[in-house]
């Protein structure tokens, strides 16, 4: 029998490449989104379309009412964007509390309903600096209290924990896939703002593959 | 500084006497329940009651929309509720798919936001054989994990983790508790029914204290 995975597809170009690289390795795939009442819903969009022509399960759960766990993001709340490169400090206004093990046991509950023996999610070594809840220890002792949390053991995987976005890009273009169906920006306007940290950092996995990003961009790059 | 700590509080009996045992041993106690949709507001109500008393703070975290992957709980949906002794069988009805750890990161969040070094919850001895998420392993990888989720460690603690309901009772009935303030019963009627297993438990710890509960019952005891 395939075997089933859940991966956490926000719609970013991570995300998205996860869950391509968890179907090109056999696996029968449920997609799970968050709503967290991200300032935008274009990356949302994005998952259900990509979810909708590759006939993929996707499950959107509503986590606006948890707003005031999340207290303090600049995701969720009228904090100003943090432009620029991804930095210590200004990228720490972009940390909920504990939010990688609140949606990491959302989805592990979800794993159990679907009979998924993994959850897969889109942690990456870029990440390790600024995010605890990044880092391969967080992931190793999450793996190891979801596997004892229920009658069913259900594993965490972070496939891209070695790579950067740089990597993961270029996985994802061996796969070739079209990076046009993601979104990544944190404004929610009609082109990319390209100023963003979540851009640049974008922009440079694209340079560095020596490729132009399919995304139109508000300003000349 | 005394040490904050946040205490997971139902308004059930077992956590009633862990607010007063953590507000015993000195620390400065947040109080945290949450509104899952329960079938009644009971326990919620009675957990109000008694932190506006003690002028504890007292957050409640609606996470009703989280329902969908609760799916399959008896204290949520319209299923019957599982009468008679805990046994594995029936009680499995009752079991939401990765519910502690779902609740802890949460709580975990909240434990971040205001300060406290450490969550903790009621899971108890008498729970052992039945809930995975209520095992002494379970606790202690939650803690390793929490420990390192985010730029504050967090502990989480189970004090009541080597005891049965009737330990319980006899050290909130040392401290000299009012139990008259809680409720257990999963039915949400004037009185207690006397019958589903959480009063089946409930009366048999006062039976081993040698004592009659406060609560007025349905049935004759």
């Amino acid at each position: 029998m395939t075997e089933t995975v859940v991966v956490i597809y926000s719609g970013g170009m991570d995300s998205f490449t996860l869950l391509h690289l968890a179907r090109a390795r056999g696996y029968n795939v449920h997609a799970l989104s968050f709503d967290y009442g991200q300032r935008h819903v274009r990356e949302l969009e994005c998952a259900r379309t990509v979810c909708d022509e590759l006939s993929i399960p996707h499950k959107v759960i509503d986590i606006r009412a948890l707003a005031e766990v999340m207290a303090g993001s600049a995701l969720t709340g009228n904090l100003a964007v943090p432009e620029g490169h991804y930095e210590e400090e200004s990228m720490k206004a972009t940390v909920v509390p504990n939010r990688n093990m609140i949606l990491l046991s959302l989805a592990t509950g979800y794993a159990v309903t679907v009979g998924a023996a993994a959850v897969w999610y889109g942690a990456h070594g870029g990440d390790h600096a600024i995010y605890p809840d990044c880092r391969p220890e967080f992931v190793q002792k999450m793996d190891a209290v979801c596997r004892v949390a229920n009658y069913d053991p259900v594993g965490i995987e972070a496939p891209f924990m070695g790579a950067d976005k740089g990597a993961i890009l270029a996985e994802g273009l061996k796969l070739g896939l079209d990076y046009s169906k993601t979104w990544t920006c944190y404004n929610g306007r009609e082109k990319a703002c390209g100023r963003c940290g979540s851009c640049v950092e974008r922009l440079e996995a694209f340079a560095v593959n020596g490729l132009s990003d399919p995304l139109p961009y508000e300003v000349a790059r």
